[in-house]
């Protein structure tokens, strides 16, 4: 006979999955939940593409029937975001804002002007643009999540991360919302790896390296870093003499050119010889929070430090890929793989039900994590998730020599959110100009800018001023 | 063979123990390290009466004789406390300020003039007094750790807790000391109780009960508590109803009358129904936080509350017996027996190597977990211990109805900690007349103050102006 | 021919007045308009009594009949509060909440449990009560100014200050308004005439005192004073060293006895030499923020220290004199007499306006400029009036010694103000019970609050849950 | 007979002049002291220059001599710092850190790299490499200060204006500093000019333009600006409208490209069109704190927003036109003509012995006046001058769309302290590529980094790893 608690932590719990139609996020999350021993329930899951989200309904619920002995969770498409959310415990979002033709602009339409962007979802041009797109909506989820579910636990994993996190804050200040990013993980294994290489012991596992994170989500860095007593600070530093130069071999078997998300963490490398502070996100990520002139001049410079321009094209075929797959699932031609992804919002939810206790890194608003960062600005730092919530421990300052590069993301957020807030492009070309990677002069900032809100028009047209910027500067 | 990270973990460890003539901590840490399978190394005890130490080497290397299998740590007496401390790798304190004689005049001199106290430890006039002779001594601990081994870990179990840590970070700002104590453990122990007798399910344990705590050291509320997705203050409240006239009866077997220690919940159950948080402490540590006159004001209103007020005498008589343990064990006419003590100081030393992360509150100087706390004052609060290092959790704001009393305590720790660091007893005696028991005229107070310092002369010989208050008031 | 800025600062402005109907502090105002050469308007008088209002009406315009260069204002008594309001750029409040019969509650109803107060309307048990009567038309005022004059600079003279100007930005977070008294002027007066004794020069005018305040109404300190290039601490010290045990016979020539205003200063002195810095409020305030203990215990204590306890019925007498007053005047049997009352509320309008800078101490949200308060409670210290607006100065930290007395007030503002809010008094008792000068039992305090709610319960009809308390303990 | 006020504040004064060689600030200050009558005293002048003290000494007496009614101060040239220093009220630095030829190379090497600088004394790489000679010696006036004069006020006058403030704090934190700037009395003045050129009004004086100011030095930025009543917002967004595109005509009659300071406030009007708030600084200082490629990509750039990227060869010829001034002077072929400067200091000085207070802007480490830069950055905003010393006025968070500007410069303030007070070139390599102008790879930084070291190296021998820097990066 279960116990009390376990009643309690495997009691039916409700999920609502805002973009539940997505071909990606939400198989890895089915497989997570198939997985779960301790949680069973619904997942609602909601999409402006009910279509999709009735065929990840299907897709989900073939899992119970393949494995019996998984069938913990029932899969349900809503046609309507209150359904989904009713009463929800856990919302989870998911979204792409736009299509991949608006992520087209947002990555490559700068590039006429000769800034280059490796992700472009994030921060720079690209991320600011995304944002336009998504903050309405998450204003919008936010708004409902007060009405339907406020006291759900909302998990986020859409960029831009921090923006989209601090949208939900904006609609609804007693959200209990977080965004969850994979990418300090990726820096712990790649430190696994080198404990390995250079203490000559098997490999540990990432749950092993104890870190203290801190920053912004994609530009986090690592202040302290300790495997069992030893100290990998000075480990860390002798591998970067030793790689630095010509990349890190270990990470990635696949050669990088051929994989538009690897690198060799050469980037990483450089950064911490520099500034004395391990970067804890993808070179990728990371090339596009410093000033461009370093490792996105021109694609010559990023193949220079061994990344790729990942292009949009490469993403649509992977979609159509995905798709493909989708096709097959549905029509029983394939079956979900049933192993672990690795991501850690299943062992979220479980904590936060009672489970075993979890410290994870999280994007939280900063209520003092980061005392030289000011509050309410959404930071990466180290949190604690029990049954008593979830509450970031306290990272300290962010070091003298990395506070100028996070702050020069930081510093936008205000600014972009009361942006998309206000429905206000003016000020959105505000932030625009003052983007670090934004090297151009005011005039062809203003082309650009004319020109990327042309391109994704359909996505703003909330905006108060729209008829203003969708228009050629020379054409005014 | 043991793995590198065993190796780490189970590395030969240096612990110094100031008060190393401990007749009470000293052997439940030895038990607890006996206990251990993760570390092993080596005790240097140190104390000022050197042969206390050196019995407690015999008795702490009688373990291992005892118990071959449990021999993990060997223990020697250190003639200086430079010995103990050199390269330590922890270090504990849990030291007496002064001796019973002293502490009969904290706690029970004030009771001419009609204040009492149920321990006199921590706050009001007795804390204040026993603060006077510890914080010199502290001082100079912190000044030797900083010399002898500034990376160490510090434990504080001495009270008065916050002002002795207080004492060590002014003594030395970089320290890594925190402060432990066992008073929120023993609420969540009636927590399970209460979920016990309320819920109808077999008693949980107290790890399964998650709670926010913050305060001030024997002045902690919880502000959230949940067992598994129970939210417990419904249920606690329900039990207060029930019970807070005639006091709890599960929690302790023992008539309360024939245990010092010992108490029925009562002033924690009105506490709840007041202001609405549950004060995480024992009642005898509450009353004295709270204005006299509502559960202190004579012997009789105390008796009514269910609480002791425990006399000195009866710490004098316990000596004794714990020094006749003491004859028998060095005799070997009797042994340590090995069982847990339900303290967590190895817990969180096998953390801090790379054990098992752990959450747990701690006293540590406020750098923003409470944020309407001034910085810098100590403050007890959730805390995670991992490799690498004690940080703590974000525990919100102190909520108003509660912060009136919590300031009346957390206010005076800069003063005092400055009294003591200037030697100077008449800004002691600025405190002294602030402290919130001492409902006194200012003649009365004065007469009180110099009676006091007069009783314990013998610690506050570095007071500068200890002349001027060591004669009665009459006689100036 | 004017100038524009002539012009501009001598613009027809309209204020209202809250409490328009006053006897005292609106006969003040009118004597300080009509003496001011800089500003010229109308003056809309507004009173829950309208027959005072029109009263002084009447009065009001007299002023200008018996003196015609100084008819610089037409008076106007308005039957609306949004008549009075709309489109004010001036807002003064002086209000009594409730009447003499409810102060006399306020006042002599502890009396009977062993509780006096000098004054009874800032702080303590009368200064709450007050506060549960005033704060819900605060909130009503803050409301209507937000509705029909936002931009208007709000001047608060009601007691008990800090909180009616906290009820106002509750109500209307944007609202322009900032608390005025008089109190620290008295201290200035003060060191005027110990720089006339000590230093045996002529007496200084009061704008010669350079000062840093910090604290909260009526419990104001002065931590740095300086007379040109003297420092005043040590000239202070003197002083007190001289006087303290006997009083000062300077500042008032009125035996103290025969003025229930009146004190000697010995507080003021006893303060100073115990802790080191200059209170700078009257006597009888003082008193009322520390353990009553010192200065209160009882009537005998009062009068040793040389302070009254001002009867309520003495304040019955006065008001009876100020209606014969009000009669004559309106009879035009006595005419408004021309001179400067020295309140600084007109100054601080010209100063507002675009005339000379003026730096005087007023009551605002704490933003920081005493950064060991919590930031919202509402504070005095130095601020800068000039057409910018009015801003803090930075004042510091309140000094370590005297920060356990000021936060015994200032801790209870938020719980007051949030128990007027949820109309509460529940909360309110919470309050209650931790007032400093309440050392009563439990069992007692809750008799003196039903008390005192019965008594004043015409005032308090709003609170929901007035009928748990408006029944005597016995009956329930 | 002069009152005791005004023996007072007319006591005899000494102060200590350091970088009392100059010909330029020194004259001004001796005129302005000349002109004052309410304080006389002694200047002692030091220089490292001694000659050039002796002969200001030889100027500063001349004056008494030719204007016997002005002689009031006495000069003395001092051939040590602790001479001049010991028991000075004030001290006052002007210095020039290292000579012209190392500021042509903080100005002009830049430009081989493509970077233009119009000042490049405050920011940017000129002024980063400035700030590496001056800091040095400004923590040696701070320790000295320490040891001769600790309670002196401190007046700095010398650029980089922040950072030499803040080191003035790191090597001394109680001392009573401050830096003064009078470029936002330049904006004041265009204000003036504004408001009689739109209001149709005889101009008014500067001190009539009530504002609040906020920044850091050189890019302040004014948030509130009144004359009288009138809100000037709206008035300068009405001027500016209409001359942004072809700058202001009013404020200078010399054709801008004639005189290396002038400018046509185009950039400033562009700024508040863009970002709604008014930069109150000089246009070529304000250009180097935007990106750029906003106003300096290159001369024509420069040229096309009317200002001049000044020359060091003009800064030479004009130093040759003040050492013949200097020549005439001692040989009384010239007299020093007695008009004053408009600068602030004797009124600073005069206000803080106690006469008229004084609302002015000056730099300061934060300590709250802007709640959203960290504490301790050094700030600019206004501050209240009186006898009781120098206090910050709450300046407000800087508004969202300029936080990103003023960041960049503020964030590096302490990665500069830091790495001149470790003397550590490496340190301050991490500032330098994180400079905002700097857009060049991270090998030409190092290239341009190297060659400046080298350029300025007699000034830098103090910094540990100069040998590492002091070589072309080929040469490694």
């Amino acid at each position: 006979m279960e116990t009390f608690a376990e009643r309690q932590i495997s009691r039916k719990v409700k999920i609502a999955y805002i973009g539940g139609g997505s071909r990606g996020w939400a198989w890895g999350l089915m497989r997570d939940l198939a997985l779960c021993d301790t949680m069973r329930g619904e997942v609602f899951l909601y999409d402006i593409d009910h279509a999709a989200a009735k065929d990840n309904e299907a897709i989900g619920n073939s899992i119970g029937r393949d494995h019996p002995d998984r069938a913990g969770f029932l899969y349900r498409a809503s046609e309507t975001i209150e359904e989904a959310l009713d009463g929800a415990d856990f919302v989870v979002i998911s979204i792409l804002p736009g299509t991949f033709d608006e992520m087209e602009s947002d990555v490559h339409a700068p590039e006429e002007f000769g800034i280059y962007q490796s992700v472009g979802d994030t921060t720079g041009l690209g991320g600011l643009m995304r944002a336009l797109r998504a903050l309405p909506m998450f204003f919008h989820f936010g708004e409902k999540i007060r009405e339907c579910c406020p006291g759900a636990y909302v998990i986020n994993y859409t960029n831009p991360m921090a923006l989209c996190v601090g949208a939900l804050y904006k609609a609804f200040p007693a959200i209990r919302a977080f965004g969850c990013c994979h990418e300090v993980f990726g820096t712990q294994e790649f430190l696994c790896n080198i404990v390995c290489e250079m203490l000559g012991i098997p490999r540990p596992n990432r749950g092993e390296i104890a870190v203290n994170v801190l920053g912004v989500n994609h530009f986090t860095w690592i202040t302290e870093a300790h495997y069992g007593s030893v100290d990998l600070f000075p480990v860390y530093r002798e591998y970067c003499l030793k790689h630095a130069e010509t990349g890190d071999r270990i990470a990635d078997e696949t050669p990088w050119r051929d994989n538009p998300f690897a690198s060799c963490e050469r980037i990483k490398m450089d950064l911490f010889l520099r500034f004395g502070y391990i970067a804890a996100a993808g070179d990728r990520h990371l090339a596009e929070f410093c000033p461009n002139a370093w490792y996105l001049r021109d694609p010559g410079t990023a193949d220079g430090w061994c990344i790729a321009l990942t292009p949009v094209s490469w993403r649509k075929r992977d979609l159509e890929f995905r798709l493909n797959m989708r096709d097959r699932l549905i029509r029983g031609e394939e079956k979900i793989e049933l192993f672990s992804t690795g991501e850690e919002g299943v062992r979220q939810m479980t904590a936060l039900l009672g489970g075993d206790g979890l410290i994870t890194n999280v994007n939280l608003p900063n209520t003092g994590q980061i005392p030289n960062l000011p509050l309410g600005t959404v930071v990466e730092t180290n949190a604690v998730f029990t049954s008593a919530g979830v509450v970031p421990v306290f990272a300290g300052s962010i070091p003298e020599p990395i506070k100028p590069l996070i702050d020069r993301s930081a510093d936008l957020q205000p600014l972009i959110l009361e942006a998309a807030w206000r429905k206000d492009l003016s000020l959105a070309f505000e932030a625009f100009v003052c983007e670090q990677q934004n090297n151009l002069s005011l005039t062809d900032s203003e082309k650009l800018f004319r020109k990327m809100v042309h391109n994704t028009k359909n996505y703003l047209e909330m905006y108060k001023d729209l008829e203003r910027f969708d228009v050629p500067i020379a054409d005014q």
